[in-house]
């Protein structure tokens, strides 16, 4: 599965290409285009370092389209103007020290930054940054640190952007002292990682597993367990490790890893967490939106033990008087910015106190520690919401009458009307996504499979799941584009013939259906359906062009995949 | 607004005008319905009274099919076999006893009844009955009461089936006993209601109001809130009323009106009821359904006022004790079944029990007595649950470990997959419906409206509401029929600019909405489309075929509405 970013990146390739051929525009097939994407690469590796290359301002013109097709923002196109200008200017450029360099770190003085010995002038730029004013915090200094950190500068056209903002060279002395910093990648020690996983990003490190892998198991294995990251992996010393609760009367409470697991009763859940940007590559079909481009396989299901956050803010003093005040409960992570702000989300605090919310404080992830990339040593475990408020490596608690300030909850993980775009979003109008709406995918055939008509029946096989604890009490499916539907058979555990039910509004794990039917007489293609229930009767919508949103969230629109019927029978 | 039943017995009638015409079939103008139904009632009447045209089989075998399509199942069409075998049966018939009469009463003996002086051999007919067993309530007695209370069986077609199945003539003196019993109408000392009504049924009486009225008021006036009762409103003396509380360690609380008001902090909540049939006449275009046609009127709003169901549980012994055992509290009415059993529903004991559940005793509606027809003098108040379990009159509570074993609770308010019919629906396999899902309808422009392209303007209202406390957090409009979409004006009560919300999942209340956008240009014809969302992020699905369900239930599709733009502006 080619994501969204890479089928741009090879576009990018591609017509890099055909520029660089001074014979004419190469004649590629569309199955060729590895290799070809390969050798490109390889020429784009030595002429992103040429920086006279980019000082001659050679055709630059379509890199600033595709750089407004990558950043998602009309803004991104606008600078090419500014871009034309600076280039115009007369070489050679002035040596400038980073005292002077220091000088300019606002919008009135002027934003300088330093990049491999170079100084720019990004001043005009600061407004259309697709990340917003977080630009700011390299003024004055040199980019690298933060492009280390946001590794989604590390595409050729952000340099080309860059370099038509320079206006002079470093002194040498001052040069060699930036190197005496360390430049490690922040990223470097993250954990390895199980190669069937299919990455959207790798810094951070996001990836889902194949669809296949997720009805095979009702609880999906650690390693197969979809990773969303937001920044790199924090290294944690269990034992000098300790969380902080604060917010309420009696002060802050430090635990360390111990206490946490002695001083508290051990709860266990059964919890599926699902990133709300899961089958965002549907929406992306309907009409392109901004995010990693998941397909079905944000999503999994595991058991987690941990205590339980209820017990712990009351061992903190959370009590009535508290309750008369305090509505959220913030969430830090361990994994910080450059600036040393932390990943952070909040809950409800009737979630969070509730005895039912069972919202726990894991160490445990399907029997055993929690592992790096999940949050280890302890990562919070809200069940029945969007996975963004399970804030992993948790070092913090804050009992709050306010949500978080963080970007995830504020800027980010909300949804939208169709008729909003980047130009007219208003954060401040929408909830942070809490509770998610019920949901349910098709895992297995994939798209475009090939059936043979001597089997006779079709089997397929998905995952389906609602926000809230709301159980998903059936799932329909349909062979012929949504015309006819039949009720495929749930299953609550891999037992067989499992049926239990959960304590009502406590449904915290999904179903995985399945469903096994005659292959209709005739037909050569078939247009497979899924659409679960709930015991609230929520149902999913038909189609994503009504629920398309900037960000690309909350995809749960019904799940089609197309397969082909092969009448030859002729394999003897 | 017509409603289905209304346009099958129209066409009832139509048809046996063109039948009872000796030269063919009139000719009808559509608009000219009404009259003509007036005309052939007038026929209808006497002759529905005339026994020999029955008996004499007089173009009976149409009848069937719409016997048929009225009672919605397929068993009543198979009957036409039995009926003729039946009506070949040769006369005078024999004078029959009361005695012999009563020695009918099982399948085994056979199933007599008696109907103004006949005799009836139902035997054949039980397994037909589209009311199921009840039948068998009548065995060996006058079918009359039952009748009286179940009104839908004063249809001609229901005379036409009985008088195939005529065995003989009750004998004049037991005739005359027949009589001295009181054969009133139980319907006769139910309200009166505000003729604006739309009714659907008359007894049991259920009607809704006009849709534009339900968007003038966030509080829906009492006398226009939608009624649904199942059966005639009993009359009940606030003085001799009790309430029992049943199920619980310390035996029976019974508590008078009196005490409920004293005893109990008065709760005062404001809160949507909805029926589950509401919208049903859309779900109907789909395919036809079973139960009445409902609009979008079948919802209303209102300030209910009472004791907690909570305090009195926990008054009446409710304890950590009954918590380990009890599931659910069912609720019995004092409206009742000619057999006295009430009508009943049941709510999970979670919801019952919570602080936050705000499940209310009431016996205020809008501030004043609750009414007759909603509940006189406690009706149990749900809030975010279906209407059915709202239950009216109510006379006994029970904590219990298992559901109401009530027919609404078990065989009726559940919701099906589409590829299910009435040979294949297992009651067993749904739950019975409780939170209702997200909604939301256009009242103002009502279907086939027309605009004047003057106006410039298109203003629209509508409602939006979400089961379980979910409050609704946008209403997208469109008027392209779903390509573009707008997003509405939410109204949280009737001060203007008021944007207050609930507590998080105590959104009780509708919130009204309304949009007022320029006229497309060039356009002749809009369609226009409500969906809500909710703070779930549920949101509507696209169309009604694929939630189609046998009973016609959570009809909660888009809301479409059509209307026409007059170009011409010559009204001078």
């Amino acid at each position: 599965m080619k994501t969204y970013l890479q089928n741009v990146n090879a576009m990018l390739l591609l017509r890099r290409c055909h520029r660089l051929n001074p014979f004419g525009p190469l004649s590629i097939d569309r199955n060729q285009v590895a290799p070809v994407v390969a050798s490109c690469a390889v020429r784009l590796c030595s002429s992103s370092n040429d920086q006279r290359f980019h000082q001659h301002g050679f055709s630059v013109s379509w890199r600033h389209v595709l750089a407004g097709l990558l950043a998602g923002t009309g803004a991104v196109l606008a600078y090419g103007l500014h871009h034309h200008k600076a280039i115009e200017k007369s070489s050679p450029l002035p040596i400038i020290s980073q005292e002077e360099v220091t000088k300019h770190r606002s919008l009135k003085d002027g934003v300088w930054v330093t990049y491999k010995g170079g100084v720019y002038d990004i001043t005009e730029f600061v407004s259309m940054h697709p990340g917003g004013e977080k630009i700011m915090m390299a003024a004055g200094g040199a980019i690298e640190p933060f492009w280390s950190l946001y590794a989604v500068h590390n595409q050729e056209h952000v340099l080309d952007i860059l370099s038509g903002y320079k206006v002079g060279e470093l002194n040498a002395e001052d040069l060699k002292k930036q190197y005496t910093f360390k430049s490690s990648d922040p990223y470097s020690s993250d954990p390895e990682r199980h190669p069937v996983l299919h990455a959207n990003s790798l810094k951070p490190f996001t990836a889902e597993p194949p669809p296949e892998i997720l009805s095979d198991s009702y609880i999906t294995p650690t390693a197969f367990f979809f990773k969303r990251n937001h920044l790199p992996v924090p290294q944690v010393d269990p034992d000098s490790y300790r969380l902080h609760v604060e917010g309420l009367p009696r002060g802050v409470l430090t635990l360390s890893l111990e206490e946490l697991k002695t001083r508290f009763p051990k709860h266990t859940i059964t919890a599926t967490l699902q990133c709300a940007g899961n089958r965002r590559s549907e929406m992306n079909k309907a009409k392109q939106v901004k995010g990693l481009n998941w397909g079905v396989g944000a999503i999994g299901n595991a058991t987690w033990s941990g205590a339980k956050l209820r017990d712990v803010l009351l061992a903190a003093g959370y009590g009535p008087d508290v309750a008369q005040w305090a509505r959220h409960v913030q969430f830090e992570g361990l994994d910080k910015e450059i600036t040393g702000s932390a990943y952070g989300a909040s809950v409800p605090i009737n979630k969070a106190i509730s005895e039912e919310g069972d919202v726990l404080l894991a160490y445990e992830m399907n029997g055993e520690d929690i592992p790096a990339d999940h949050g280890f040593p302890i990562r919070v475990v809200v069940p029945g919401v969007v996975g963004a408020r399970s804030v992993k490596w948790l070092g913090k608690i804050v009992v709050s009458a306010e949500e978080s300030s963080s970007h995830w909850q504020q800027k980010d993980y909300k949804g939208f009307s169709p008729g909003i775009d980047w130009d007219t979003v208003d954060y401040k109008s929408a909830p942070a996504i809490q509770e998610l709406p019920v949901q349910s995918a098709i895992t297995t055939p994939r798209e475009g499979s090939v059936i043979d008509r001597s089997e006779e029946m079709l089997a397929a096989k998905g995952y389906a799941w609602s926000g809230g604890g709301r159980e998903v009490i059936r799932v329909d499916v349909s062979l012929d584009g949504g015309k006819t539907w039949n009720v495929a058979k749930l299953k609550s555990s891999d037992k067989e013939g499992d049926q239990t039910s959960p304590p009502l509004g406590r449904a915290w794990a999904w179903k995985l259906w399945e469903i096994t039917v005659p292959l209709p007489p005739e037909a050569q293609e078939l247009e497979l359906i899924c659409k679960a229930v709930d015991n609230s009767y929520n149902t999913q919508p038909d189609t994503f062009g009504p629920i398309w949103n900037v960000r690309g969230l909350l995809g749960n629109a019904w799940h089609r995949v197309k397969v082909k019927i092969n009448e030859d029978d002729d394999e003897e």
